[in-house]
């Protein structure tokens, strides 16, 4: 066996622990919580399917590679609820992206980890794209089950609406539409104290 | 909204339901089965790290997105054990997957459609090549746990050795390498009786 080939094996199996990381949503009509894996998949369905709703052109192929890698990092940092994650959280990512994409031969690790960087950077059209549809997923989860993860972590509408009015930036008929379900559904998930 | 982005939404939480269909295998140290969302994740990313070793060149592209979609049909005719897969079963799962990329605007579900057809007739250099890491995965999983679903179905060493076989037709250095990995574990797996 060559090394390169030694060195792939030993990181598909070290994948397989993204299937264990629990995120704080649940898929619709799911009892248990989502892990990072699964969801992966779909966010890639989801950006492929969206694309064509996109505001600019986009490379669905960088999107699609920047979402496949996008939560590898979770394996030595775990998931970290969005409305909370922290700088220090991103800084053990990056360490995290460091050692796991550097078990792969050079090619290709370098450019797993460029696609983690663009998608952290939210700079290119691609991963503006990328993260909008990241951001969108669990929003439909939480409108199809009442907005159990945001009552449950007590977010408040302004929140849910602030931190994901950048769904717009790439998918403005997307927001309008999901703003309006959120909206909608205000009375049952924040009701007036 | 959209008639068309009323489809896609539609469509993107019918996908959620291919998080509970359940494969034969178990991940490495997992005690649950693997699901095929999950399972879809995890070949794509074995896709494109391994394209290196491909016997010819190949459009990673095009195998990638065969693979996001490959076990779509699932979600209406469930997972079948790959050793004892029948033409019934092709014939079920071509309908499902009218039926659920029908669900999407013309242009993007003809896109994944072509792609699950492809993939199922494995004729050009990217089927045969997706095809390979689908059946790589569940073996290097059977090889890290003692052979247990081929134990658990009887799986005599011979059919194991002839159904994975296509493997070496794309990816012939891993194939080398795993079959060699299934002779070692032969009296473990296969004792003598």
């Amino acid at each position: 066996m060559t090394r390169d080939l030694e060195r792939i094996l030993g990181f598909l199996a070290e994948l397989d622990k993204l299937k264990a990381v629990l995120r704080q949503t649940r898929p619709s009509g799911f009892e248990r919580r989502e892990n990072s894996a699964e969801h992966s998949w779909h966010v890639c369905m989801a950006a492929w399917t969206l694309a064509a709703q996109a505001r600019e052109h986009i490379d669905v192929t960088r999107v699609i590679e920047m979402l496949l890698v996008h939560d590898i990092p979770e394996l030595d940092c775990g998931d970290h609820f969005v409305y909370t994650r922290g700088l220090d959280v991103q800084e053990a990512e990056r360490r995290a992206a460091r050692r796991i994409f550097g078990m792969l031969p050079e090619a290709i690790g370098t450019r797993c980890l460029e696609r983690w960087e663009e998608f952290e950077a939210r700079q290119s059209p691609e991963a503006v794209f990328a993260y909008a549809v990241d951001r969108l997923l669990p929003l439909l989860h939480n409108l199809e089950n009442g907005g159990h993860t945001w009552r449950e972590h007590a977010v408040p509408l302004e929140k849910v609406l602030a931190f994901n009015t950048p769904i717009g930036d790439a998918l403005p008929d997307v927001w309008a539409e999901v703003r309006q379900r959120i909206l909608s559904l205000r009375d049952e998930i924040w009701p007036a104290k």
